[in-house]
């Protein structure tokens, strides 16, 4: 990108000196929190500043692009999808464990659908808003990447197939399907999340093949809005099938929780009665009893590599090694030899 | 706060309206997003806006305070702390429900302590990048309120005492004693948050007036600092101690989690061995079983009434009516007669 052509007069950081009776340097330690200055003179140095409108940022931009330090996230899942899911809080640390470090800070935007996100980076992106996008949920025919590069603006997707290679993908989920295998179970259902995410029909994909490579198929595959209604229903329908499913594999751990809870109210114990695996390996997983048996997909590494990747592309001078921690299964109590056949 | 005396020329919206070979209401209509508009037009706009480097907020600046429709929320909990709890992503929810449908953006950043929060807020307010803050966590002797003010940033501080009258608070932690009294419970502890932070010792009053009340005194009161580790090691601590605690109450919903699952563990029903109550009735505590009895704090409504106020203080047209929900205790299944006397 070319420096624009403006030359309008814009207060300089001379200005900000001449007006605070202090050096340029001062102003830049003031700004930077570099070297030793009183308060009160940062203090005047600031007011100054504002005064005059000067920014270190604004003045920056009249020649290059300006660095703003923030990175958006725009979530577009429904409001009481993001209230229960830890899973977002999980990725949020993992994006911040590299973004606070270097003081950029995330900027979280909640939309309702993706014709909103889009308006919402245009807008950011005509303020001069943010440096970069994080985003989320890859969708399935996603218009958010062709977009983002016509504005100009880099992001990076998180959770899209093309984050971390197949083959490591397949790893976690056929792992969990051959533990399933080795203890026994051939009856094994499956709740996906919705169906127009790019990771749905990926893993329910993974997990099809990986039965079918023991001659089987899944009793059923029950796609959710991954609320703990859907899963609750999900689940009661998996229970209430003739012959039973002796195991069940949900598409993360929050609605595996809900399904644990379900069948132990049912009068099921787990895993005498029935199996369960979940998908995200959240902290909460090892303090439950039975501790939840899930696939560690790294979230936090994820969302830390992310950042870096993205950092990255905003010019940032930082390392972007590809993420080689591939999902693995994290074996609990939620597991156990398949119970004996059941009418 | 009058204009400031700067004249210096900026690019106006008839500059913008000029380079792009449209009228000034049709620049005003492709930032707005009102009125019909192609989108060609819309990015001939946007990319003659940019050459000029002007944005509707940049130049309401230049005449008055800018409104960046972005509030920052810095968070200064451990890392782990935060990723482990979905009480921040409630907050959050709560936050967004009023911001995100005003078009205003949540900027989160993630501090390790009082310093380099306060820090962030000097450069957030130097670079005129917020219109106002979100506190969390309200500490023992808090230097942000001040400092805020100080800096003329607008704020409004969670979970603080002052934000919900003192006897409505009290209402859920002693309808939580009195409901174990009321079972039959007499040795009941108590698992705290951090010792400075300001609802810990208040809250911890409140559990010991009630007690108090009926002649009693906790068991044992164990702080801790949130974590999963420090939740079940507290557990094991109350739970090996003769004669033993029938009941404990937790100071929030997650380590209350921790501490069913480590009573599960060693061989202890809950709650026919040991009832327990947490606090926040987060999502997930229904969905467990046995589903957790706990203290409704309205977490969502509160981030909502928070917001409200922090906009009404940005100077929004919104109305900011008190919080009249009071905490209540919401029974399930994690509490129950007390148990029979033990070694």
């Amino acid at each position: 990108m070319s420096p624009s052509p403006r030359s309008s007069p814009r207060p300089t950081i001379k200005d900000v000196a001449a007006e605070a009776g202090v050096s340029t340097a001062a102003v830049s330690k003031a700004f930077n929190r570099t070297g030793r200055i009183s308060e009160p003179t940062r203090l005047r140095i600031m007011e100054a500043a504002a005064r005059l409108g000067w920014s270190p940022s604004a003045s920056a931009s009249a020649l290059r692009r300006s660095r703003t330090r923030t990175v958006a996230m725009v979530v577009s899942r429904a409001t009481d999808v993001l209230g229960a899911d830890p899973h977002f809080t999980e990725v949020i640390t993992g994006l911040e464990s590299e973004l606070s470090p270097r003081g950029y800070g995330l900027l979280l935007h909640l939309v309702s659908d993706v014709r909103e996100e889009s308006a919402l980076y245009e807008r950011l992106v005509a303020e001069g808003r943010v440096d970069g996008a994080v985003l989320t949920g890859s969708r399935v025919d996603d218009p958010r990447p062709a977009l983002l590069e016509r504005l100009g603006l880099p992001s990076v997707l998180l959770g899209a197939p093309d984050g971390i290679a197949l083959g490591q993908q397949e790893a976690g989920l056929g792992e969990a399907v051959r533990h399933l295998l080795d203890l026994g179970h051939r009856r094994i259902g499956y709740v996906s999340g919705p169906d127009d995410q790019v990771h749905t029909g990926f893993r329910r994909r993974v997990f099809t093949e990986a039965l079918a490579a023991a001659g089987l198929e899944p009793v059923a595959a029950i796609a959710t809005d991954f609320t703990a209604d859907a899963a609750v229903a999900a689940t009661e329908r998996l229970l209430a099938m003739r012959p039973r499913p002796t195991a069940i594999v949900y598409a993360n751990d929050s609605i595996a929780v809900c399904g644990i809870g379900t069948a132990q109210r049912a009068g099921f114990a787990v895993p005498r009665d029935l199996s369960v695996i979940g998908y995200d390996n959240l902290p909460l997983g090892q303090w439950l009893y039975p501790g939840l048996t899930t696939v560690d997909q790294h979230v936090r590494l994820v969302g830390a590599a992310a950042a870096r990747a993205l950092l990255a592309r905003c010019g940032e001078d930082i390392a972007s090694p590809p993420l080689t921690e591939r999902p693995r299964l994290v074996v609990r109590e939620s597991t156990g030899p398949a119970a004996r056949s059941t009418a």
